[in-house]
């Protein structure tokens, strides 16, 4: 059967295949996912983002079992861009997940950056795209909390939920750093810490300073690893999803990820092209390869490149 | 007088004007740079990254202290990408670096994302030929260690020193990353709080698994905070330079620095064009904008981009 076939036909062996092609920047991942694509749509994006140490992981894992009980699908995809030289997820962070490996009902993916510099966030959406036809009712993204140039979260869900920790400073970085404005759903992680209320209150106050909008974010409190606030979060979850439909903010921000993923798109070809041009027995090419004082100048070069390729942008 | 001009004659205004354009993405700062190329290429680009917490911008003080010891003028841009939405980096840490203010050798500059996705590694790799045809000596780029897709400083930095902190499990993290191969130079701060020695022994042992490589990454200890071991980091930071210089290495960094500057200047043009396109009264542009459930196909939209644009890339 055809990878598409496969997967269409719920072969989770075909899935994860794909996954693999799509984080190889293999060009039929791409293919794959432009002949999938009339089957997606349907997936709740949730985004899962914070600092180092906030417990993503084990929120994630907490809210699978959640979704789980509540009869719907999930697809997990854990981003983690900080190796882009050995290519491998850190996987002990994974470990804990482990309880859902016997569940056909999960799906619980790692993603890291395989040496392709710049290729993890299309990795990411091709991977988003896949478990959406796969037929995934809820897709969780989760990301480290800095900003990725190209990675934002935002961009990239229908939901995005900041996990904070109490007391940790991290409240007052997040607000510095005006991450607040990216979080549909708060959630204060560890509760059991201490300090908790405070960092609701930091975080409202700061909120009040904002502009007034439609959508006023809840701030949850949650001990992911005693499994206790899940629920509730959930629903605050499912609360931003309703109030989306509603709103017709749903479409707006499908629109608005649909222009951003293709600008990436296209960006990715002409990166592709780019070293293509550079790395070919082309004039500039050679130029680069024979200049020995790093004296060229790189925009003189981008231009050359630019009229090197052709006017269908090649392939 | 001109921009260019002004710059080149040392006036600190025109330097700070120039990078703010360089941050904004304004086409006056790309082609200033271009101007300015012939300029460039003198000053050694050190970069300094590790996880949050680690005192990076301390010991970037520090340094500084011991570079203008020295007799050499030094430029420091500490990169905040955490920010893309408020767009002015988070001003607190680089107070402490206000003892420099009123000395002209010392230039400090924190960049933003501003807003502009995926602009952060254009506007740092534009602020950092600006330092250089203004002059430094040395440049000082800081970043947080995660991986950002575009913005390896690997490849934008001649030597790249890791900061570490003792027994934080911060060094577990680095070697499971895979961060190790990035670093030129390791330091070991705040060793006051004990466990240094283990940290210390910890990387070595991972080196040891490695390849055996030409340049072995030195390990130093250091407290920025009281302003121990920075002068032997700096001699050991000189001493990778030496190395690159007579190894032929830092010929080859830097062509394979200008071969990635090249290709991120296409994508960055290929990702103004398709928001052009996009943004237009184009038939791609009005089929986006018409539509309501998100179904269209994101690959077959990136080719009629592609299919749109001129030959010379516009422009």
């Amino acid at each position: 059967m055809s990878l598409a076939g496969g997967l269409l036909s719920g072969d989770v062996r075909a899935l994860a295949r794909a996954i693999s092609l799509a984080e190889d920047r293999d060009p039929q991942a791409t293919a794959l996912v432009a002949e999938l694509q009339p089957q997606t749509g349907r997936a709740f994006l949730v985004g899962l983002t914070g600092s180092p140490g906030t417990g993503k992981s084990t929120l994630a894992d907490a809210l699978v079992k959640v979704i789980r009980d509540r009869q719907q699908t999930v697809g997990v995809i854990a981003v983690d861009p900080s190796s882009p030289f050995t290519g491998g997820a850190v996987l002990g962070d994974r470990i804990r997940m482990s309880r859902h490996t016997l569940d056909k009902g999960v799906f619980i993916r790692s993603m890291g950056a395989r040496g392709h510099l710049g290729g993890l966030a299309a990795a990411t959406r091709e991977a988003i795209h896949l478990l959406d036809a796969y037929g995934r009712d809820v897709i969780l993204v989760e990301t480290v909390g800095v900003g990725q140039s190209e990675l934002e979260i935002s961009t990239i869900c229908d939901t995005v939920v900041l996990v904070l920790m109490p007391e940790s400073g991290d409240a007052v970085q997040t607000i510095k750093a005006g991450i607040l404005e990216i979080a549909d759903v708060f959630v204060i992680n560890k509760v059991d810490l201490g300090g908790a209320e405070k960092t609701r209150r930091l975080i409202q106050d700061a909120m009040a300073l904002g502009p007034r909008q439609a959508w006023r974010p809840p701030i949850l409190m949650a001990s992911a690893a005693k499994e206790e606030g899940i629920g509730p979060l959930w629903d605050a979850i499912l609360g931003h999803q309703a109030f989306l439909k509603e709103s017709g903010g749903l479409a707006a921000r499908r629109q608005q990820r649909l222009k951003q993923e293709v600008v990436a798109l296209v960006a990715e070809r002409a990166r592709d092209e780019a070293r293509r041009v550079l790395d070919g027995d082309t004039a500039v090419g050679r130029r680069l390869r024979e200049n020995r004082n790093g004296k060229l100048n790189p925009y003189a070069l981008a231009e050359e490149v630019l009229g090197q390729r052709g006017p269908q942008g090649g392939s």
